[in-house]
């Protein structure tokens, strides 16, 4: 642990997730003293057409 | 907040997922009083080949 | 199916949870055509020093 | 209930799905007595480039 | 991976979670063929008045 | 969005939880380019009871 989950909408590059998944990390085993190996991050992007927000879908705003 | 997630089988209409996303985002409105803009609601949408129930998955049932 | 999950601030009501019970299950039966027993709803109570907006602690803010 | 949510590296068969669903309702029917047809398990397949471990996500190491 | 999510109604027994984490350890190791150390469960006890089904909540029911 | 979930053991302090919400929140500031006010995050405490790894719940290993 820890397992880290980041639900978002989908769009982001394959380099952001590289660099977040860098930082996020390093984030954890500086300030939360965890075992770099023991970090586990899912990325899970969701269509727009699968949120919503202030009552409406985002793929219909 | 809230954060509200809906898990559940692939196949309803974008028209179900509009619709459903302004009943619920008023329910949370009208009941728990939370501001409208502050209402997340995320669908997943589960192949029936990825969701078991009585211990099959529902697409061999 | 459906699960619904609910994750917000805790101190809501019981009465508003049982309310809401009631208009997201009714909602789900009316748009989207599931059997009413099949509509399962959790809610989850986050303390307010473990979420955080913008950056900081809701117990901060 | 219980509700069983299982995330993973996509990759794994339809077959290894289906024998994992009948041994984890039968794990739970015969360890925890609940009834088999309230056992649901949904399998989350993720992708190795949404996956990170040790600060690098899995397509990248 | 994997991780695993158990979300169900409290009262279970320590000795219930116990002979479940083996349980279900040792079905993704001889199905899915994964580590047995890369295996983590997360067991979720939800109280009946968080918890609804059919429209109530279950501690009302 | 985006709505960002830990899941690990109990135990961290409420100091930890400050500079992580922080740090993970400047993380997608930068790297995703969300908005700050965007950003939510959610600490889900588990008892070394409630964990397994292994095969083995954390609080009999």
């Amino acid at each position: 642990m820890p397992m880290i989950t980041v639900e978002w909408l989908e769009g982001r590059t394959q380099v952001q997730k590289t660099q977040l998944a860098e930082a996020l990390t390093n984030a954890f085993v500086d300030i939360a003293k965890v075992s770099k190996d023991q970090v586990w991050i899912v990325f899970r992007d969701v269509k727009r057409s699968d949120w919503a927000m202030a009552g409406k879908l985002v793929s219909e705003q």
